[in-house]
């Protein structure tokens, strides 16, 4: 399958190695000169002959792949685009893509405002859940999606489901697991699990302010709840920013959680108070990620995709039939 | 220097093995005879001949240590007697030690109330910044304290500070860092960098009930911002709820902090709203943990050590004077 990636920084860079690792015929294109550069030169090293032994070669580059010097260019000869730009770049780079007549898909991590910004184009949202508080093509990684999970949306109105398809064929051939979602409900989720937690990490972080005796005595505990803070203030503005419905909601959620805490904290027993509390948060964190998973295996059917992904389930092989993996049911009922 | 530790879970049985391996001579207790059975046979294992040669002895093993029966044998002959016991644990074995008149210190996360409790004791509060999800005797591991932040508290009034400097020096010897800090200071701190962040956390991994799609997305942000809800619920309630006034009040800044994150979400542009309350997150957990730091040499004198952990100091190296690193001074005055 011919791909072409549309931004080079830390997931479309790592997805331009990843691809071409696991032997798919990638062009990426960048608008920044010097990381089209980079990405140029990484290529010419992953080509070179004394590589020719693949057991030799740098871990995960098996291929070598091109970079554009426009978009147009990258895209010519596409069966795939993905667009692996920041969300204000999305209506750009549509612009430039008019009239291409292959599958497009993306990589950002909101999905309904894509899914409203892209209808009537053949478009699939996508939206692998990796990332590291670094960014930029120099910190890119082919083994970035090893294991990762994959959203991939659909709609309940949808009626073709051969793009769907192809895509849960294209991740899955790199090794990640693909997720099947609606818009929102991967909104939904991914405020739960990702964008709060940014939130939840720079507030922490903010207790350090004029503290040098908290931040001498923090440790483990800080260092895990604080981590992703470090991520750039704008790259986290823009994920919570462009979810905010969603993140608002789940935020409410949390503080009402958080003040039910403080309540407890100024009763009589706090501690007699807070146990109970804390009993369901414990169970549920050492429940997770899901140690009893049993096969799952359905048709290309909308509905019974959409119900393996409300299970908690994902596709890891996608045939004529998918396969893959859900937990196995909660006995306690959750 | 003898020294005794009362309780063998986590902390007490990793300074147990921490301490023998450092050639002090130290005996243990605990309540539960299958915890002393086990310490026992740990020991053996650490004294069989073929480990004479200690560089073929298990990692961190370099001497054995005694289990004694009851309180009173533990503690015959001992210089020093650690508390390693909850707090609620602490007034019975405080009854059992009377008479006893070697010096006390404990290893509790909350300093206030143990001073109180102690008060009239020959006693110095302590507490290493160190421990696990996991807890007991069998996860125990004696280079727990490595390069741990252990504060050893100092109080406005205190005129002999020989104790201090004694426990200054049993730790250093183990490879913890030594933070002086009054027993108010110190609880202020580790709300801000351990009790809030468990009950941040919990409230984060409350967000995966019902919700099994949020569970199988999940990735790094959740897993490290969750990971100490995994605790035991009785230990996060007796850390919190132990030390409640101060976990209330900085509960309430980040309460406070959310619910402007929340403010801005309802507004008509959040991620240019976000991007200014998130710069400053970033930039204090970008500069933690200190990576400037310059070498701090003060006397055993009361004021020059509390200016010392106030600054995010520690000591390294306690001989007649006190060496040690403290971080160079933030150029942004914070």
């Amino acid at each position: 399958m011919k791909v072409a990636v549309i931004g080079l920084g830390l997931i479309g860079g790592s997805l331009l190695r990843a691809l071409a690792a696991h032997g798919h015929h990638v062009t990426g294109f960048d608008l920044a000169p010097q990381t089209r550069q980079a990405a140029t030169a990484l290529a010419r090293a992953a080509d070179v002959p004394q590589f020719a032994d693949p057991s030799i070669r740098p871990i995960g580059i098996k291929g070598a792949w091109h970079v554009a010097g426009t978009v147009p260019a990258a895209v010519e000869d596409a069966d795939v685009v993905v667009l692996a730009v920041p969300l204000p770049a999305l209506p750009g780079v549509r612009a430039e893509l008019a009239g291409f007549p292959g599958l497009i898909t993306d990589v950002t991590s909101v999905k309904g405002p894509v899914r409203d910004l892209m209808a009537g184009d053949r478009f699939v949202g996508g939206h692998p859940m990796a990332g590291k508080e670094s960014s930029g093509f120099l910190d890119s990684d082919p083994h970035l999606f090893d294991d990762c999970a994959w959203v991939l949306c659909l709609e309940p109105g949808t009626t073709d489901l051969a793009d769907w398809h192809t895509l849960a064929r294209l991740y899955t051939s790199i090794g990640a697991r693909v997720v099947p979602a609606t818009a929102d409900d991967h909104d939904r989720a991914v405020a739960r699990i990702s964008h709060v937690p940014h939130l939840l990490a720079a507030a922490l972080s903010n207790l350090l302010d004029g503290n040098p005796l908290a931040g001498a005595l923090a440790a483990g505990s800080f260092r895990d709840g604080s981590r992703v803070a470090a991520t750039r203030a704008e790259l986290i503005a823009a994920m919570c920013g462009g979810n905010a419905p969603a993140v608002r909601d789940v935020l409410d959620d949390v503080l009402a959680e958080l003040t039910g805490y403080g309540t407890v904290l100024r009763s009589d027993n706090p501690v007699a108070g807070l146990t109970p509390l804390l009993r369901r948060p414990g169970e549920l964190r050492r429940a997770w990620p899901a140690a009893a998973v049993v096969p799952a295996e359905v048709d290309l059917d909308l509905d019974a995709l959409l119900a393996l992904g409300r299970a908690g389930g994902w596709v890891t092989r996608a045939e004529d039939r998918l396969f893959g993996l859900r937990p196995e049911t909660d006995r306690n009922g959750s």
